[in-house]
């Protein structure tokens, strides 16, 4: 039989280009990634984990629970724990109020807060997935960050969704620009197509930029006057899944005190635009933040997103493992979390101290790249006309050096109304230990001088 | 705004209807639900968790790789594990030979239980809708038995995906009323959206029926013939959820030696059938024999589906939680695994006989039901015309008699060429306590006497 009786869906899902970089990298012993967004391994909470696990396993009382079926919007005391942690994100520990330096001087609703908007999935990659079915049906289209997260861009190609880039600056998404890109889309009757804007909003991925406050304020604004013309309304989905990996905020305090600590350590979500939180998605993950094996995400949903992408998850799996919840539950209640991410911060603004002073030494002067405040990634342009893509000569020199980078090219959406750039790389300090962050940009600084 | 943004999908994903019966559930402080499919409480292992865990997280050696990302398609050494443990279900130890008096003797190829075939998934729901994804477009068919899996029901609904009832005998699904429903398909041009058929293999949800090995055999057969007309492959999946669930096999045995245990104690699954498993997709899970709050299951899948459901679920969550896959790592290697099944399956005997006592004492005598072999169900029929749908007076009596019962016509697929059936019950002893048991069904037929 010649055809194959796979779906449209199923002929058009490809392999994820990372794990065409991850078999190569199998392939050579010596090879030193700075490609994946794993980890830091060994900072990973063991011993944590384990004691947490253990206060949940130590009785059948407490054990029984978390070993049986959950409901499938989640455990309701994570997601209780899990608002207030956002919460305290959001508006430093005082309820509804934000300290004036901080950003502006208002009040939002409480209930935007509430764990009954509150939805625990598996990593906040489960969430992405389930927003985009709830909302998108083939064709539509989803308005992304120039570049952005891959796999996200995995996600639309495989759904049979478009993808129209809209430029980003230091200081998050370029609003001329896309109030330039909905026009265009007004103008050629596909508006009615656009169901939503993804955006990495803390230390994005790749380029590392944090969008501010008052841009997303001014992102809210610019979707709902272009609501009327779509037809339907217009939904931000937030992506913070870098968000408490900063590297200043709570690493400059002392460990012991992380989990008193009010405050905030970073711009507040848009689910605190006021007025604008009936069109937020806000997908948050406990994973990157503290165990990438125990994968644990979560997202805040209006209705009647909410209610969708909840029915959703009941086909997908009837809820994320109750064991894993209970691991969370306890971390969170205990502080051991909270004491994690100090600590965490701190190794990563120490290894990405490391790899700067390295690109310093070692990168031709050409070659020009910014540094990262929070976040895995520095983010590096070599000189137009140099590739730097899966195809280049870049590429294949640094793989026989036994280095490797994320190419850049592969972060951005097809559109037809740029030309995609391919001179980029994106290169992680979250994996490596500190000797090979050292001799890995050493290799790459050579290779690049080969060219430049 | 009067119209949402939802996609068609979004819409048309309604809330379960077990769902309504758990709302129904926390209202009424004193009921008893005999509905959900919930496992057995007091028996969950706790203790083997616990040491599994801890084993895991002994050392950072151990607990980092667990804590760390995986790779998409599940963690090797589980598997191997998982592929053996399969193997040694369908073949009883003796690698490509099976026990004359348990089936035909016939070798299969051992690469069908190749590792590299399998994928660990969340639950083997999340292999159930992968898979539907990976073959099934808008207005597909999908042939089901009637009754069948009611989640499974809802993905169809919620995919926009139809249903074709197959008639279901005491050992399996009646071959000829499948012939006929392909003939008529074929007729009518449909056969090109035949994908595949769904087929609860062992202790059926929700009436209890094993199918027959040489049922397998000649359904295999059946799809291979109607093939050419439907221009691809029909697959059959092949859902073994209850299959380690049995009253008997291990459960004879003295729990000690569970684990040294050789030789089959059900019959083989549908890979077993010779020459046919490029045409099986086989969904097994972990979760229902031992814990269900730690949700691994896995599939065993045939090229090109296995890729295009590995990549997939790279989309949805690049992989199960690599602690969870690690728990199942050391109960399966330990042996505690293959002892919890044991006691689980004793327990589960004697849960049912309970139940069986109570149901022989308190139902009137026009009330038909079977006893079941292993799984967590009985299924009753109430006499024709007397309904026990959700919309019932028996339905509605019942829960003012604080006791629930899943109503038989939640389980039947939508199906223009039969009239749906209303007039049964699935009644589970799964998670209820022996006492709640014999109360609950004492409630219930006293219910059912005041309408017959």
């Amino acid at each position: 039989m010649k055809t194959n009786a796979l779906s449209k869906m199923g002929q058009r899902t490809t392999e994820p280009p990372i794990s065409w970089l991850t078999h190569a990298a199998l392939s050579r012993p010596k090879l030193i990634s700075l490609a994946a967004g794993f980890t830091d391994n060994a900072s990973l909470p063991v011993a944590e984990a384990r004691t947490a696990l253990n206060q949940v396993l130590r009785s059948p009382k407490t054990g029984q629970p978390a070993l049986q079926y959950g409901i499938t919007a989640g455990d309701t005391t994570l997601r209780q724990l899990t608002a207030r942690h956002l919460q305290k994100l959001d508006w430093g520990g005082t309820p509804c109020r934000r300290p004036k330096n901080q950003g502006r001087r208002h009040a939002v609703p409480p209930e935007i807060y509430s764990f009954e908007r509150l939805l625990i999935t598996s990593g906040s990659q489960q969430l992405l997935y389930m927003t985009t079915e709830a909302l998108c049906n083939e064709g539509d289209i989803v308005l992304v960050e120039d570049p952005t997260y891959f796999v996200y861009l995995s996600i639309l190609q495989s759904r049979g969704l478009r993808a129209r880039a809209v430029r980003l600056e230091r200081d998050g998404l370029n609003l001329a620009h896309l109030e330039s890109v909905l026009q265009s889309l007004k103008r050629s009757g596909e508006l009615r197509r656009v169901k939503m804007i993804y955006l990495v909003s803390y230390f994005q991925n790749p380029i590392g930029v944090t969008t501010r406050f008052e841009k997303k304020c001014g992102l809210l604004k610019l979707l709902k006057k272009f609501e009327r013309a779509a037809g339907h309304p217009i939904y931000l989905l937030e992506d913070a899944a870098y968000r408490e990996l900063s590297f200043s905020g709570r690493a400059d305090l002392p460990v012991s005190q992380a989990d008193q600590q009010v405050g905030p350590t970073s711009p507040p979500s848009a689910l605190a635009v006021p007025g604008a939180a009936d069109r937020v998605i806000y997908a948050g993950t406990f994973t990157k933040p503290f165990a990438t094996g125990a994968r644990v995400g979560y997202g805040v949903l209006p209705e009647p997103v909410f209610t969708a992408v909840k029915h959703i998850k009941g086909n997908h799996d009837f809820g994320t493992a109750n064991l894993l919840q209970q691991l969370f539950v306890r971390a969170l209640a205990s502080g051991s979390y909270g004491r994690h991410v100090a600590r965490l911060q701190k190794r990563y603004a120490h290894k990405a101290r490391v790899m700067k002073l390295a690109i310093k030494k070692h990168f031709p002067p050409a070659v020009e790249w910014g540094e990262p405040e929070g976040g895995l990634y520095f983010w590096a342009r070599l000189p137009h006309g140099l590739s730097s893509g899966m195809k280049s000569k870049v590429f294949s020199t640094a793989l026989k050096n036994d280095v490797l980078y994320v190419p850049g090219e592969i972060c951005y959406a097809d559109d037809a109304a740029r030309r995609k750039p391919n001179h980029e790389m994106r290169i992680s300090f979250g994996n490596a230990s500190e000797k090979n962050i050292r001799e890995g940009i050493k290799r790459l600084g050579k290779v690049l001088r080969k060219f430049l």
